[in-house]
């Protein structure tokens, strides 16, 4: 039996001796709210402070959740006794259902199953991927890496221009190899195929990886085991604008959403490799400027306001500079300056320097 | 020197000598607007008419144009020559320059970079991927095949739960070993990753691939080359609303915008596997209906419009299903039945009747 399952018996098993023993069956349920979320400076990452709320079976304004978290946490062991996995979308269609003799649905609306979902990670301590629900799929990946995988023992280093495609869920995946010295982690799959093209990963000794956008769960989780269990160095390429900027908060500090995961998800020693205000200048990129938006420019005062960008000369000095230039500055502007700038001189240059911010 | 280097060469030395011979430097470029752009009913796909324009270099409103194409496709072969490829994004950053002596930059947005990548396109009679630039990298595919790229020989059954990472330009993939009856293509890596779980690829001896949203050219002539090369049928898995039709529609018989690539990118025997008005009915999904908005019916009924669906039953009939039932069914909504269902009963079922339409 898995922990996650193990976890979930124990639920059961707690509501199953309050029903005997003809108690008010209840859960407890840490609370997130902005209340009990924040920077802890220690940890270096966002937090849930333990609160908790008591859910009850009989309490006309708890019943209806209560429910659905028994009904997630069923569905969830019988997805880990099945072996199988699902996702936040078909474990909604799955629960979606009139109760006998009521007329009333288990479930209106997927947001509902989701903070169940998010529930049930606080009470078993799981990650929901343990719990055998996953979330999107995206990226790609190569490099002198050797994993197992559902018994197939693939090397990143030998998949054609396309690389390994990520899956939802890593947590089973199996490092049989991992010869590299660090992680260039992109926003940009066409930045990714440059790179993969001009062997950067080879030459530099590196493991590329990409996402479309925001960072996945399996990205964010491939990354951390990446720096937990073989100490590489996660260097983060993004654009030089405020969601750039963005994506390498998430990955590093968390977000409010999943504060309660932090530990498990954040890149603590994550560094910021690029785009900066300083590459603008000695590389010559200001004539690439591309005008902000007024909501650029809201994004970039939400950012300045987080705690760990706050009172930080490093980072305050680089968003400043983006407010002061008004303009973003993508990372494909380097092949203004040749196609493999990026490859030959910008990556191998900056890396060398240890030019990151941090 | 590859097909493509060719074509461009014989455009540059046509241009040199006109210059040579004190000839006004001209090229021929074919027309593409909706007036050239027609549905071929025996081709079954849009076809570009051809109907050609001269772009003259001593010509005040042709000149821009004139030069920008000289300059991409010199970068083309450029590129060709030094066996490296390219974005659409850096293809602009490339040609942004200020012509010396001069206060006029050869290029002020990227839709002008584009434009004439797709003129080069039609004048070399050669896909963009062949000039050695590349459009977007996404989707996952996993089955019975091997095939050999960039020097590295990859075994599509064997990569774990990622599968591979279909890249971007796919012309130079070698296929090894096919041993698939037909390809699954869906439109949501979740559905993918449903599928491969529960090895259905291995089940139905088929492949299955996917892709976010609208399909990549990658993918186009990915399945385009599995259909002609391999003789596999394609099928396509798409939510019952009118973007997942639209999906079909120009997967099948190609878009306004890449109508002069038809030939190349278009699977003219792609069938439509699902979801299905009657697959709403026979598995009883109306119960996960979500209502359309007005730009869903808006887009019903420029699909009605289509030549390739107007007048024919099957399609009408879908369509105006649609309408009457003032909703959409997401794939997922298969979940409801059980998780598996869809991989242990409906594609079965759906591929054993073939229970498809064309």
């Amino acid at each position: 039996m898995t922990k996650a399952e193990a976890e979930i018996e124990k639920l059961g098993k707690k509501i199953l001796n309050e029903i005997r023993e003809g108690k008010n069956p209840s859960m407890e349920v840490p609370i997130r709210s902005l209340g009990t979320i924040r920077y802890d400076e220690n940890k270096r990452c966002l937090v849930l402070e333990k609160k908790i709320a008591k859910r009850y079976f009989f309490n006309v304004s708890h019943i209806r959740k209560f429910v659905q978290t028994v009904a997630v946490a069923a569905l969830s062991k019988e997805l880990i006794e099945m072996g199988k996995t699902s996702h936040l979308r078909d474990v909604y269609y799955r629960l979606v259902r009139t109760i006998p003799g009521t007329n009333i649905d288990l479930v209106d609306d997927q947001s509902e199953t989701d903070r169940c979902i998010e529930d049930l990670e606080l009470m078993t301590g799981k990650l929901r991927e343990e719990l055998h629900i996953n979330a999107k799929k995206s990226g790609s990946v190569v490099g002198n890496v050797v994993i197992k995988d559902q018994g197939d023992v693939i090397d990143w280093s030998a998949l054609g221009s396309g690389g390994w495609s990520i899956p939802s869920n890593v947590e089973n995946i199996e490092f049989k190899k991992v010869d590299a010295d660090y992680v260039i982690y992109m926003e940009k799959e066409s930045v990714w195929e440059r790179l993969h093209e001009d062997r950067v990963w080879k030459k530099l000794n590196c493991i590329i990886m990409c996402s479309l956008g925001q960072t996945t769960r399996g990205i964010r989780r491939l990354l951390q085991r990446l720096n937990k269990e073989h100490g590489l160095p996660i260097l983060v390429l993004v654009d030089f604008d405020p969601w750039g900027y963005y994506i390498y908060s998430v990955l590093k500090y968390g977000s409010i959403n999943l504060a309660h995961l932090s530990e498990k998800l954040c890149v603590k020693n994550a560094k910021f490799l690029g785009i900066t205000a300083d590459d603008i200048e000695r590389y010559n990129l200001k004539k690439h400027f591309i005008r902000l938006k007024d909501r650029d420019i809201k994004r970039i005062d939400e950012l300045l306001n987080y705690p760990w960008f706050k009172g930080k000369k490093v980072w305050e000095r680089q968003l400043n500079m983006m407010k002061k230039f008004k303009a973003k500055v993508e990372i494909q502007s380097l092949s203004s300056r040749g196609l493999t700038f990026i490859s030959e001189r910008y990556l191998p240059e900056k890396i060398k320097n240890e030019d990151w911010l941090d």
